[in-house]
C-alpha cells in the first residue's frame, strides 16, 4: 500500500516522504523492517527510534523525529493510526462455510448456511446461529443459546444453557460463558444448600472475551455484558452483574454477583470488585485494587480497600517509611516525656 | 403451586394472604413478577419492596411490610426459604440414560446402564461411573478416575489419573481436577528438576467445583476436597491440600500446596493462603487478604499478610490518611525541637 | 531397589542402614510406608520424624536423626535426592505410537510416526509434529504450529496459530498458548479498536505450562517462554512478554505486556507485573506483591508496589497498629499543644 493511502485509511497526513512508498506492514518500533510503518506513543520508546529500521513512522503531534530517512505521518494519535495501519494489513479471520463431519449438531437447532463449524463443535437443541459465525473445534454450546453474525468462538469455549451472544463478537479459547453462579444458602445442619442458577448470560454486539474467563449466569434473569465491553483471559464475571458499554475489564480481575460497572469504566489486572455496588461510567480502579463501596462516576481508586488514587500515592511513599516512623514516633514520645518530667 | 404448600415446603409460615394463592416462580424483588415470590434479606434492598410486582414475599422475623397487597410468608431465614422455593420451581438438570456414538469409552471401563454420557466425551481405561451420572459433551476423563452416583460434570471439564469424584458432585466447565501439582527441586546447575506428580485428587460427595478452576494432584497421596465443600470459578488448589466439609472457597482464591482449610472456613474472593499451614473451622478470611501464618479456628482476618479484622479496620482507615499523618509526625517533631531549643 | 543403588542415583550416601535394603517407593514423612524412603527438608515437619513409618530417609548435612530404626541417606540438598528418588520409581508418561480414528489432521500437516494422538484431537493445516509427542484427547491445535519432540500436551488445551512449542514441554489441562493479546486502541467515538494480534508464542525447550493458565501472543512478533522456565496454573502471561530460562512462575500471577522476566526470577503466587518493565535475574516477588517499577537483579520485593522485602516486614508489623500509632500520635499532639500553652 503507497504511504498516501495509508495515510488516507489511517486519518493520518504525511510530514514528510515519499507519498508513493510502499509500505508493506506495520510493526513495533523494535522489530519493525524496510517497507514496514512503525509508531511511537509511549515516551519510554523515544531512544529506539534512533535504532528502528522501520520506513515510516506515526507520531503524535508535536513530536520531534531526528532522523530524516523515514517517512512521518503525523496523527492525531499516533497509537490509533498504527492499529488502522495493522488492521489493513491483517484482515479478520476468514471463515469458510462448512460444517466438519464430526460436528455434533442437534436438528432442533438452525444454523445459517454460511457458518464455519468446526471438528467435535457440539450444538445443543434449539440454538440460532447467525450468518457468518465460526465455531472453531471443540466448542460446546449447550441447549437454547443464540449466535449472532459473524461472531467467532474459539476452540475449547463452552456456552451454557439459553446464552445469547451478540454480533461481531470474539470468545477466545477455554472461557465458559453462564456458569452457574455461586451461591448457597446455609441450611439448619449448616450445610450449604445449592440456589438453583436458571438465568443466563447476555453478550451484546462487539463485545471480546478473552481466554479462561469465566462468566456466571444469573440466578433469575441476567447477566448482561453491554455493546462494546472487553474482557480479558482469566477474568470472572459474578451472577447478574452488568458490565456497560465499552468499559475494560483486565486480566484476572474479579467481580463478585450483582455489581454494575459503568459505560467506559476501566479496571486494570488483578482488580476485586465486591457485591451488589456500582461503579460509575469512565471510573478507573488501578491495578491490584478493591472496592466493596460504590465509585463515584470518573473516579481513579487504588489501594484494598480503595480510595483516591493521589491520596492513595502518597500513603504507599509513607507506608515504605511506616518502620521508620514508628520509630520517630517513640522517639518523639520519650522527647516529650523528658519535657514533661523536667517541668514537674 | 399453592401458598400453604409453598409454606410448607420452605419451612415458612404464612402471616398474610391467601393459603390458596397459586404462586408459579420465585425470583429477586427487582425482576419477580405478578404470581411468583420473592424475598427480602439484605436490607440494602428494602426501598425495592415498595415497587415489586411479586405476589408474595418471604421476610425474616421482625421485617416490617408497609404493603398489604402482598403475602408475607415469615420464615427463620428468609434466604434460606426463597432458595427452597427456587429448587421447587427448578428442579435438578435431566439425566437423560443415552450414549452418545461419538464417545470413546475404553472397553476396560465401567459405565452404568442409566447414565447420559454425550459426545466427544473420552473415558479412558479402568474407569467406573456410577449410577445416573450425566458427562456433557468433550469432558476427558483420564484413566483409573471414578465418579459417584448422580454426579454432573460439564463440557470441557478433565478429570486426570486415578481421581475420585463422589456422589451428587457438580463441576463446571473448564475445570481441571488432578492436574500435577507445581513441584520442582533445584538441581547442581540451578536448572529445576520435575518433582513426579503421582497422587491424585479425593471430591467426596455433595462437593461443587466452578468453572476453570485446578486442583492439583497430590505428587503422593492425594489433594481431598471434603463432603459439602463448595468452590468457585478460576480457583487454584495446590497440591496435598484439604478442603474440610461446608468450606466455601470463592473465586480467584489459591492455595498452596500442602494447606488444610477447617470445616465451614470461607475464603472470600482472590484470597490466597501459603502453603503448610491450617485455617482453623469457621475461620474466615475476607476479600483479597492473605495469610502465610496459621488461623485460629472462627478468626475473621484480612489483609496483606492477614490480621484481626477489627485491627484491619481501623488500620486501613488510618492508611488513607498517611500522607497527612507522616506531616503531622514532621510538624511536631518541628514544635518539640523549637521546645527543646527554647529551653536550652 | 537396593539401598546403595538409590544413593548412587540420587547422589547421596549411606549413612547408617543395610546397603542392600530393599526400597520400593518413595512418600512424604506422613504416608510413607514400610519399604519407603522419605526426607526431611522443611524443619517444620521435624516431629513427624518420630512417628514416619519409612524406612529410610534423606537428610542435609548436619540434620541429626534420633531413631536408629531408620536408614540414613545424607544428601547435600535432601529434597533434590528425594526427587531424584521419586523419578526413578515413577517414569515419565508412556507414549504409545497411535493415532486414534476420531483425531482430525489435515493432510497438509506432519506428525511423526512414533507419537499418540489422542481421541477428538484436531490440528489444523500446516502443523509439524515432531516424533515421541502425546497429544491427549479434546486437544486443538490451530493452522501452522510446530511441537517438538517428546513434548506433552493435555486434554482441553488450545494451542493457536503458528505457535512454536520446544522439545520435553509439559502443557496442561485446559490451558490456552496464544490466545489474542488484550490490545485496543480508543477511536474518535470512545469505542475501543482491536489492534490485530497476529504474533505468536514461543515456548523453547523444558518449558511446563499449568492447567487453564492463558499465554497471549504478541501483536506482532513473539511472546517468548525460555529453556527450562516453568509456569503454574491459572497464570496470565501478556502480549509480548520475554520469561527467561529457569523463571519460576506461580499460580494466578498475571503479567501485563511486553515485560521481561530475567532468569531464576521466582514470581510467586498471585504476583501482578506491570506492563514494559524488566525484572532483573535472580529476583524473587513474593506471594501478592506487585511492581510497576523495573526491579534490580537478585531484589527480594513484596506489597502492592513492591519495595525491599526486609523493609516491608517492618512495615506490616507497624501497619497492624497503625490505629493505635494514629491514636499515639494525636495523644502526643495534645501534649504537646499543653506545652506551649502552658509557656506562653
Amino acid at each position: 500500500m503507497k504511504l498516501s493511502e495509508l495515510a488516507e485509511t489511517t486519518l493520518s497526513t504525511i510530514e514528510s516522504g515519499d507519498a508513493d512508498l510502499e509500505i508493506i506492514a506495520a510493526a513495533g518500533l523494535d522489530i519493525a523492517k524496510e517497507g514496514e510503518i512503525t509508531f511511537l506513543a509511549n515516551p519510554k520508546y523515544t531512544p529506539q527510534i534512533r535504532e528502528t529500521k522501520a520506513s515510516a513512522i506515526f507520531l503524535n503531534d508535536g513530536v520531534v523525529l531526528d532522523r530524516n530517512d523515514i517517512a512521518v505521518l503525523r496523527a492525531k494519535d499516533s497509537y490509533l493510526a498504527y492499529t488502522r495501519a495493522l488492521r489493513v494489513f491483517h484482515p479478520d479471520i476468514d471463515v469458510v462455510p462448512s460444517v466438519h463431519p464430526t460436528a455434533v449438531i442437534d436438528p432442533s437447532s438452525i444454523v445459517a448456511s454460511n457458518c464455519e463449524i468446526g471438528a467435535s463443535v457440539v450444538i445443543g437443541k434449539h440454538c440460532r446461529v447467525a450468518d457468518g459465525v465460526k465455531l472453531f473445534p471443540n466448542v460446546t454450546i449447550y441447549d437454547g443459546v443464540s449466535i449472532g453474525r459473524n461472531s467467532i468462538i474459539h476452540s475449547g469455549v463452552s456456552i451454557r444453557e439459553n446464552c445469547e451472544i451478540g454480533e461481531n463478537c470474539i470468545i477466545h479459547n477455554n472461557s465458559t460463558i453462564g456458569c452457574d453462579g455461586f451461591g448457597y444458602a446455609k441450611d439448619e445442619q449448616k450445610h450449604w444448600l445449592k440456589i438453583p442458577q436458571v438465568g443466563r448470560v447476555v453478550l451484546e454486539d462487539d463485545v471480546e472475551i478473552g481466554a479462561n474467563t469465566a462468566i456466571d449466569s444469573a440466578s433469575v434473569g441476567e447477566t448482561r455484558i453491554k455493546r462494546g465491553a472487553k474482557i480479558d483471559n482469566l477474568v470472572q464475571i459474578g451472577h447478574s452483574c452488568t458490565v456497560d458499554e465499552d468499559a475494560l475489564i483486565c486480566s484476572q480481575t474479579g467481580l463478585a454477583g450483582s455489581s454494575v460497572i459503568g459505560k467506559r469504566v476501566i479496571l486494570a489486572g488483578q482488580v476485586g470488585i465486591a457485591g451488589h455496588l456500582k461503579v460509575g461510567d469512565d471510573a478507573v480502579l488501578t491495578a491490584k485494587s478493591a472496592t466493596s463501596h460504590d465509585v463515584e462516576p470518573g473516579q481513579v481508586i487504588s489501594g484494598i480497600p480503595g480510595f483516591e488514587n493521589k491520596d492513595w500515592l502518597r500513603a504507599t511513599a509513607a507506608y515504605r517509611k511506616l518502620g521508620e516512623i514508628v520509630q520517630r514516633l517513640r522517639g518523639l514520645e520519650k522527647k516529650v516525656e523528658e519535657i514533661v518530667n523536667r517541668k514537674s
